[in-house]
């Protein structure tokens, strides 16, 4: 059927000439894959590393390949991104392809850090479509969808533990793409492959051809073999029950796989159990009740209390429920049971917790047992010695004489039990109807003379200094330091981009700086109004969907894992959470500098490697933090 | 372990006041869904219909639910869009759960349009992140993935017959949330589920354990049996290997499917057969070549270019094969077969082709082998009926007037041997070189005084024109139509935003209204140079990039099945391709309107509607184009 081979002359190469059909300048140096054979991995999907402040999206291209080095302290957790990329698609069902992730463990010459406790890996799921929340990848057995033309990042967690021994420890993130047409079956921790499984019922239908019917002790002899195939059979069909739909290796030999490299430089420092910068972040029970369904006290209440605590501690912060009461009035607590419960005891005293709020009982509702409570809480708590790091929350942002009226009766009545009592109040500006013109900086910077002595820490929002980092003088002057006031700073839908904040899109270096920044300006703690504050829902796995009239991500710092799978039982962090974490470990690493060699030495680190400048001025670059930290530890070790 | 009952007061109802952790102002009535029992599918996900020119990103919010009213014309495709979002998650393996989406036939009294044949439905998938391609939702069986907090759009497709009988045709799409724990495996179009499986293992079992052994008849009648069982569980383990990693319904009984009512009008009126419009779109067969690995002229090089052009010839264009040459020279092919093959008179004799480009062959080589080629296949071609049809197209936007010399020599060699041979010729300017000054509207409208008589297509881009609607008339008048000249148009690169385009990212209005501003231009004909011209790639499934130095999408309306499956031969169709033959079918309604009521009518048509005013004058919205297919509709109906 084909025609003259004169009809049309060889084919010139295209494009050279330029423009039309011809080709772009681009050439990739594609090679030729024949899916049909089984492929190195490296031919059938890009790899690449990318720093944990990289905000690494869908349509992120590909970069050539390095080798991971960490750098960490003991009690640290360092993070690093994979990103993955299908160069082709060699699947079926509608996907480019499936592939099986797994970290070996990281060794030393005598130590390890184990998979699982130390070493973790998640997906990155973007949230709006930017890249948000951190999925555990062991929830699919280490296994990741790519799908065609779009790139997976994945988030690669080390957590060394404060006991680790400091030296070099080694390991192999291993990446196999797995082939569809060589679908398997685990069962306890060994392959079984499918060609196998027919394999076995051809085998015994086989043996059953091939008895002796006339011989009834070989048929017995033979039956009972065929009985203990079947039975084995079974067994897959259960493996088969809990697998199916889901895909695994090969074999175990990777012999195919791509392999990167992960190397952690674990150093001597231990960064302290109890955060030298308290960092109290609001939990809202109401939306804990409402998505779990709890009954407010009730015992699945207080376990569901207790594991979003618990979760929460490992991010160096401080935990506070709450829940909003009539006006701005608010009922703080960091823990549900009451002073006389020992589980009171074992929360106020974990080292993890740097402060923690005490319930104004009478918050809610101002009955005589209320108060009465309060009075036998404070009664207990004051004679602990934990107590020092006590503190009440009791209205959000007062506004005018009136709401500040409240504050001091409430302050009153607790300090008439407990003089030594501290209260933090927020505030943005003075009361608009007090002497000073309402909304000025000066009503602002006056408000401890109002609200002496019914607060001892005036907590602001950064918001207020804009780009003037020298205002913070003008706030701390008022302050009276020998009478136990401290100025600690917040962050809510305030300050924008681009000063350093923990909304959805902002770049990751300005999700680390809000801490850079508190380091710098020199408060002595922070609060963040919310870590759940999601829009209503009713069912675990109900979509989360951020409230309306918030910046995207402002008030949720981590979601339920419901909602990205109904077996997962934990939350799932959010990249912002992460670097949030990240913030208060560099803290640590400032503080360390400073106290070793001085804040003028710490300072000038900050603006030689251009980290963090002011509130408008820090890097976007991953490099400065490298930087410092490799500068802190090589000074500080060598200082030792 | 709780504590006294004391301790808190009973929770008021948070956020009343307003302001901090309370929730905002949405009440979505959300319901509390318990998913441990099987839930009725509009409890899990939203469902919602959008119009075709809508771009429906993953983060489009769920509407009502209305159900589907299409009209359409006999030999006219329509489609609709239906956008799914999870609720709620349902499901494991770190997805929201996943449907099986099923459409029944459409019925009228008595005739059907049929699924798969007359009705299709795809996955919209995007490409950099915008909705795109089309990939087959049968492909998986009718099922889709959910992910949690994604809008998941599905594109629906009605084609009617030419021959399908007027009337109103009802049908339903239902659409079922598929349980992750009720795994079922089909097999030969029944669906068995996989507890019979291991019920049937656990029979054979049974079976064994109750052998008489020591009756040697009783155990060769029990072995018959059990021999029997395992052949049949060897045929389930066959389908196993077919449908491991996909699950399917249940049951087929659908009770707790969601139903959405789908109505097609099908009217008297049949869309012509041959276009009325001859739309000319290149295909490149370099990029074929390569992606497939196909040696030119090979047998299964014939093929994919047959493929390709049977593919395209179903979206009212007409195809020709390019491949670029030395400087802008193109060699350009309706047919790869000669004049005297069979296939030639089958190609070129498809009422569905409006026009071909015939090849002129010593566009690659002037080899004397090559010019005695071009000369016996003119002496073919010309004496055939569908001689009319034939048109060369040589050269791509001459600049100088040394290429107006090339073209003037193409010209004359062709029509020495076929005097009545049509030439086409794009530009975009006048010749650098000439007397009018380079670059000016003059030289560009001044273009058929140098090139006559060696082009009777003068094919100008739509970038020209900017919004100067007018400047047509200034085109046209240079013209010789007594001579058979003719105003064709084309779009590229140009225009851009907000002018008429494929580009990816443009609304979908302005995708369909590229005709439009055909139509209301009245150019007898279109070009556009590239279907399928994506970065180099020398594999079948290799990622699909579009090329450097060109807006996304331009060069490229459909992407190789295999990017998206393994398993798909075919090409994926993009949005854009689908709203272009929208448009040629609104082309064919607006001639039809102008035939019976005259042009100014059908101007009027466009004008009352809104539905297109001028290049930066159409409609955002679908509604105005509902508007005029219904006037058409009615009208036309009327009149008869």
């Amino acid at each position: 059927m084909q025609s003259n081979s004169e009809y049309f002359p060889p084919p010139p190469v295209e494009g050279v000439a330029g423009g039309g059909t011809g080709y772009g300048w681009l050439d990739s140096g594609a090679r030729r894959i024949d899916i049909m054979q089984r492929q190195p991995t490296s031919d059938l999907v890009h790899v690449w590393t990318m720093p944990s402040t990289a905000n690494v999206g869908q349509q992120e291209h590909p970069r050539p390949l390095e080798h991971i080095s960490m750098l960490a302290a003991r009690n640290e957790k360092e993070s690093v991104q994979l990103a993955l990329r299908p160069k082709v698609t060699w699947s079926g069902g509608g996907i480019a392809g499936r592939v099986q992730v797994n970290c070996t463990e990281l060794r030393s010459d005598s130590h390890v850090l184990e998979v699982g406790k130390c070493v973790n890996i998640f997906r990155v799921v973007p949230m709006l479509g930017v890249p948000d929340a951190l999925v555990p990848l062991e929830l699919t057995q280490g296994r990741a969808v790519l799908h065609p033309g779009e790139t997976l990042p994945l988030w690669i967690s080390v957590y060394v533990p404060s006991s680790q021994p400091p030296g070099i420890y080694n390991g192999e993130i291993i990446i196999d793409a797995l082939r569809s047409d060589a679908i398997c079956l685990q069962t306890n921790g060994t392959f079984v492959n499918k060609q196998d499984i027919r394999n076995k019922v051809q085998d015994l239908l086989d043996k059953m051809d091939a008895f002796d019917y006339n011989s009834l002790s070989e048929m017995v002899e033979g039956l009972r073999d065929v009985k203990a195939g079947l039975g084995n059979l079974e067994e897959l069909f259960v493996v088969l029950s809990n697998q199916l739909g889901t895909m695994s290796m090969e074999s175990e030999d990777h012999a195919f796989a791509l392999r990167v490299k992960l190397s952690v430089t674990v150093w001597d420092f231990v960064l302290p159990i109890t955060p030298s910068l308290p960092a109290v972040f609001g939990v809202s029970e109401t939306v804990i009740e409402d998505r779990f369904h709890l009954e407010h006290r009730s015992s699945a209440w207080y376990d569901a209390l207790d594991m979003h605590y618990q979760w929460l501690l490992r991010y160096r912060i401080s935990p506070y429920f709450c829940r909003w009461g009539y006006n701005m009035r608010v009922l703080t607590y960091t823990c549900p049971w009451p002073a006389d419960h020992p589980k009171s005891e074992e929360y106020y005293s974990d080292p993890r917790l740097a402060v923690y709020a005490v319930p104004y009982t009478p918050a809610l509702s101002s009955s005589v047992a209320a108060k009465e409570t309060l009075k036998k809480e404070l009664e207990i708590l004051r004679t602990k010695s934990h107590w020092k790091k006590a503190y009440f929350y009791l209205w959000d942002e007062p506004l005018s004489l009136e709401h500040y009226d409240m504050i001091r009766a409430m302050s009153e009545e607790i300090r008439s039990t407990a003089p030594d009592a501290r209260v933090l109040t927020t505030y943005y500006c003075g009361p608009s109807d007090y002497s000073y013109a309402p909304g000025s900086f000066e009503a602002f910077v006056k408000v401890p003379n109002i609200l002496r002595p019914h607060t001892q820490i005036f907590c602001t929002s950064e918001w207020v200094l804009g780009t003037r980092e020298e205002l913070v003088n003008d706030i701390i002057s008022e302050l009276q330091p020998e009478n136990n006031e401290e100025w600690w700073t917040y962050v809510c839908m305030g300050p924008t981009d681009p000063h350093p904040n923990w909304h959805l899109g902002m770049r990751g270096t300005q999700h680390r700086a809000v801490m850079w920044r508190v380091w710098k300006e020199g408060g002595t703690g922070f609060l963040y109004w919310g870590v759940n504050c999601y829009e209503k829902a009713l069912s675990p796995g109900a979509e989360v969907r951020f409230r309306r009239g918030l910046p995207p991500g402002d008030g949720t710092l981590f979601y339920p894992g419901q909602f990205f799978d109904r077996n997962l039982r934990e939350p799932v962090a959010s990249l912002r959470l992460e670097r949030l974490l990240s913030g208060l470990q560099d803290y640590e690493y400032l503080k360390a500098y400073a106290s070793q060699f001085g804040r003028p030495a710490a300072l000038a680190l900050l603006e030689k490697t251009g980290l963090y400048l002011g509130p408008d001025r820090y890097t976007h670059d991953h490099g400065p933090i490298d930087l410092v930290r490799t500068e802190v530890h090589h000074y500080l070790r060598t200082d030792r």
